[in-house]
């Protein structure tokens, strides 16, 4: 393995979380002697069914769902794909989708494609904090609204929304709720009662389960329909043989962020915090991106003043960090979310989004506002 | 782990397929350390995007394809949906698809769904050989014919279609061509430009990789549209985080298969006539489903007389292997695709599918054989 590997300091965990190795030990027996398709009849079919059940048991319990309301798909992308088109297909005629301006391409992607095909797509702004308020919210909810679809925890800034409220609201005109959740389950308390939603999206990367992986939330009762067609598995909502071993992968994953929750919240904000500490005291013109409190406990965004974020980490390469801008046609762009909270495009491209998780060290927050300082003090030199 | 599955004769490799030390090894990186997501500028996510990117050109070296015109999928029912239904999205209005009465539901049902959304969908029978004749597939042909897709090898009883005659025909009328070769890649050559096919569906887990993975080939030119929206992964056309490892997986799979299929499809012939050898010799009413001749070497469709598969498969429980048979509401319906041979209902009850694979041992054969025989007598006394 090269040098740069071992020192790396990873603050990219939005992105991608490492596997944990609880997780992969309860994975590899189905990669090696458990290999059966859960729909053989034989005793290697049995066991890898028996394995998808108990981990849609454990995925189940950790939001608060039954186990029969669980479908396990590839990729949170796909659960929102089924949760967004999969409620509009149930429908006998197009209607009203009410969602944000600042939705990850998984969900925002399928309502677009809506658009396209007849239905009308009502698009709320956040405030300045990137909370979208449910007053913001109310004028668009009416008896056309068929689904109301939020980010439950923004992947760039963190900014937790009140879904909860929200969904109240919505309930109100019998709209079906949907949040994408890739963000925020494993990180911070989720349950699909509190936040009173009938869809929720779960992303098996994000919770130190393998890419490859997610799962679809779907209250009983809500009318459904699959978008991939072949043969019965997942209640009839996700056909094609099911990956058996990512899937005890999720159910454990979602295990452990169940027993470890407040300790892992804990020990991550106060990492998080001292590196806003360090880093601000530093460069007082740091700026954090959206709101301070309603916030997921690992996620960083800043905005360092007179630099742009890529030039910053190309100075730092101890650090895998994002920064959200996006390359089109050699310009870079400031990230779309920045620039809904109504900061300038010269102050956004300073955005830097730094992403703690569980295995992060203390020694490395230390690294990390060292290495962001001098690179920075550097480029401003 | 239990004793039954020490002991176990597995013979169901047409379901699936262990995953190959081999292949699990090359794996195994990138559920550790190598966990970056291919989307990210920093090391972590090169060397992902890397791992990818030389997949792409393994699976693409295999079937005689540009890496360019290799798209990774969940499954493949996902690359058979993206196949059938990207084809007919990319089209400004409905047309007609000509299939077979024999698909697998990967290919059958987004048809099916097509056909509800107002595209007609001519579907040819089988001889009763089951191969399906380009003659028969001639009169269908005409200019309103946007798709053809055909099973390459079948599921069931193994039977080779002709595609590259079909293919021939259907592009003379314009029409672009999808085969499914789930159950061909890396049981027998497959190639692209023999085949004559614009879009092929590939399954990792039928060729050693991991269930949970798979790949569309798209010929260059042929216009598609994604049916999942989000992300601009895979040339636009698979949005959502890449599963590095097991596309990895695929890929190494694809290189061994490519290595190693004559030596492959010789062995697995011998086992596999032996089988028939040594059944039929002691079972003489014993009748193959399907083409002797056009068929994967590992595949063995056999009807016993006088008893059910499935019957026959619970009182051999040293044998995993699979009837084809589905039981609804209790009662046991005879595989579809038997039926469309012109089979009687008592007859095809009998069926039984005996699918070898690479870890096939010659003494699994024996065991295999004396099981079924000794089983079917105990029955029939």
């Amino acid at each position: 393995m090269a040098a740069e590997s071992t020192d790396l300091i990873y603050l990219d965990f939005n992105a991608t979380t490492p596997i944990l190795p609880e997780v992969l030990e309860v994975m590899l027996p189905y990669l090696r002697d458990d290999f059966g398709n859960p729909s053989s009849d034989h005793p290697k079919g049995t066991r890898a069914r028996d394995g998808v059940e108990a981990a849609r048991s454990q995925v189940a319990s950790l939001i608060g769902a039954s186990s029969s309301e669980i479908i396990f798909t590839s990729c949170a992308t796909e659960s929102s794909n089924l949760a967004i088109r999969g409620v509009a297909a149930a429908r006998s005629q197009a209607a009203r989708i009410v969602t944000s301006t600042i939705e990850h391409p998984a969900s925002s992607q399928p309502c677009n494609a809506l658009e396209s095909a007849g239905w009308t797509v009502t698009r709320v702004a956040p405030r300045s904090s990137g909370l979208v308020h449910p007053d913001d919210v109310q004028p668009s909810l009416g008896p056309d609204v068929a689904l109301v679809t939020l980010i439950h925890a923004h992947n760039e800034i963190g900014t937790i929304q009140p879904i909860g409220e929200i969904a109240q609201r919505a309930h109100a005109v019998g709209a079906v709720v949907h949040t994408d959740a890739a963000q925020s389950v494993g990180k911070i308390p989720v349950n699909v009662d509190a936040l009173q939603v009938d869809l929720l999206t779960i992303a098996g990367h994000k919770l130190y389960a393998p890419k490859g992986v997610g799962a679809l939330y779907v209250r009983r009762g809500t009318s459904v329909r699959p978008v991939l067609h072949g043969g019965g598995q997942e209640h009839g909502l996700r056909p094609g043989t099911e990956n058996v071993a990512f899937i005890v992968a999720l159910g454990r994953a979602c295990e452990l962020a169940g027993e470890r929750l407040a300790a892992r919240e804990y020990r991550v904000r106060l990492l998080r915090d001292e590196l806003w500490q360090r880093l601000k005291a530093a460069i007082p013109d740091l700026e954090l991106n959206g709101d301070a409190e309603h916030r997921l406990p690992n996620t960083l965004s800043v905005r360092f003043p007179k630099v742009s974020g890529s030039q910053l980490l190309a100075a730092t390469d101890q650090l895998a960090a994002s920064t959200g801008s996006a390359c089109h046609s050699g310009e870079v762009r400031p990230p779309d979310v920045v620039m809904q909270l109504g900061v300038e495009a010269a102050s956004a491209l300073g955005t830097v989004r730094l992403s703690l998780g569980v295995p992060t060290s203390h020694e490395q927050i230390i690294r990390a506002a060292q290495a962001l300082t001098s690179a920075w003090r550097r480029l401003v030199q």
